[in-house]
């Protein structure tokens, strides 16, 4: 049996402020460009930020990393592929593949894990029954 | 009569994500600059964001502008001084003068103003009796 | 005789990490909401930063500034509105609209003034030969 | 025979920017927090952007991860520690351990991996003379 997957792509041009002293885009933006795939992917798969706190949850991160494997320039646009990536705890993972949109070169690779907090800030240990009915819509169980 | 002066003046380095393509500070970070001047005015004279939240008010800016005059550097160390402008309007103004440390350049200006919400969000246009009190204490009235 | 209108409109989500503790925009990120219309302006009449460069100039901001009327929530769309104001100085001016794009409220209103540096970093006090082409071109002049 | 330890620690406060919708600080600001420490680094130990840059080189990162424990609020002090990890090959790694001033608890770790590129901007795979003359400065080999 094969997990469906689930994948979006958003792409923007770099921003004049996000280019650095080197004259390539600030490591640091990267961390936001994945913010911007994540942030594509939920409203593609109904799962934004906005979305699970009306279920009563936020979802704070508690681990990322990010690959830098070439530059990019200013006047580059970017691409962000943002794939879910199921896992059997209470946890959202997510992989990232930022591409150069000219010629598709892979530019950097990344990962982000959140957790879930109750509206009183507490660690949920168990997967919340939303996100159970959402994977369930999806077909990744 | 005279009205006294109340100034807070604090001191950091540029840092590296700051500076652009132009390999000067990018000019949104001059607003980034100001904030931190108001913070350190609040902190020196107790009129930070939190203590003015505890009485009750949310202070937004409705209005900011900067003129820049020279650029600042990587490694360059900034000097912000924070300047309160009375008035007799339930606002909050700042005059703000960024200088270059080393040389005692003055690199922009500025000023914000800020008004008063209630907890609904409601604008307020009486000036609160905390901050009377506040304008009092420090012998502006 | 009428000065032909040159104006470019721009479209995108508020960002998560755009949003502050008042858990509205915070007002620095207008600043970067102006730029994203100047290069969209850029992008659209051929006067890019890029092109500009490699006409030999930069174009530093010397001024700026925004007047906040309303605000703009996570998961608001945001429109940025740049019209290019012609003047007879050596400078390009920009006024900006930012409209929620919900229900087209206008949000916030700026302007912001750049000159021409030569690639020396010294001032130009004439209008250059490559901008004035620019607005003929244009219709400006 | 034991390898010296080499450590900075720098202190600042949160600012207003940094903090987001969830009123905790941006995940994202944790990964300017260590660029901070590698700046404070730096300036200690001789061994800043610049001074590398003077020798000839650049050094990018390429890879960089953050484990989040805690969360900092508005009002919280940050204290960043930077120590450094000797390695075999031309890279420059950083240990990261964040802690909040008040409690001295520790809320995020992290990692950084730079390497050193020639003016071309071409890898160098070898270390650099000057490197390995800093790294018997300190008495690390």
């Amino acid at each position: 049996m094969t997990t469906k997957e689930l994948i979006s792509t958003v792409e923007f041009p770099v921003r004049f402020s996000e280019v650095d002293f080197m004259q390539i885009v600030w490591h640091g933006n990267y961390i936001k460009y994945m913010e911007e795939g994540r942030e594509d992917f939920g409203r593609k798969y109904g799962i934004s930020y906005m979305q699970i706190r009306d279920k009563g949850y936020m979802t704070p991160l508690v681990k990322i990393n990010c690959d830098f494997k070439k530059t990019l320039s200013y006047e580059d646009k970017v691409i962000v592929e943002t794939r879910y990536i199921d896992s059997d705890a209470a946890k959202i993972i997510y992989a990232f593949r930022i591409f150069r949109a000219s010629d598709h070169e892979l530019v950097a690779t990344g990962e982000s894990v959140q957790v879930f907090l109750d509206m009183n800030r507490e660690l949920v240990l168990t997967i919340p029954p939303f996100f159970e009915a959402w994977k369930k819509k999806w077909g990744i169980r």
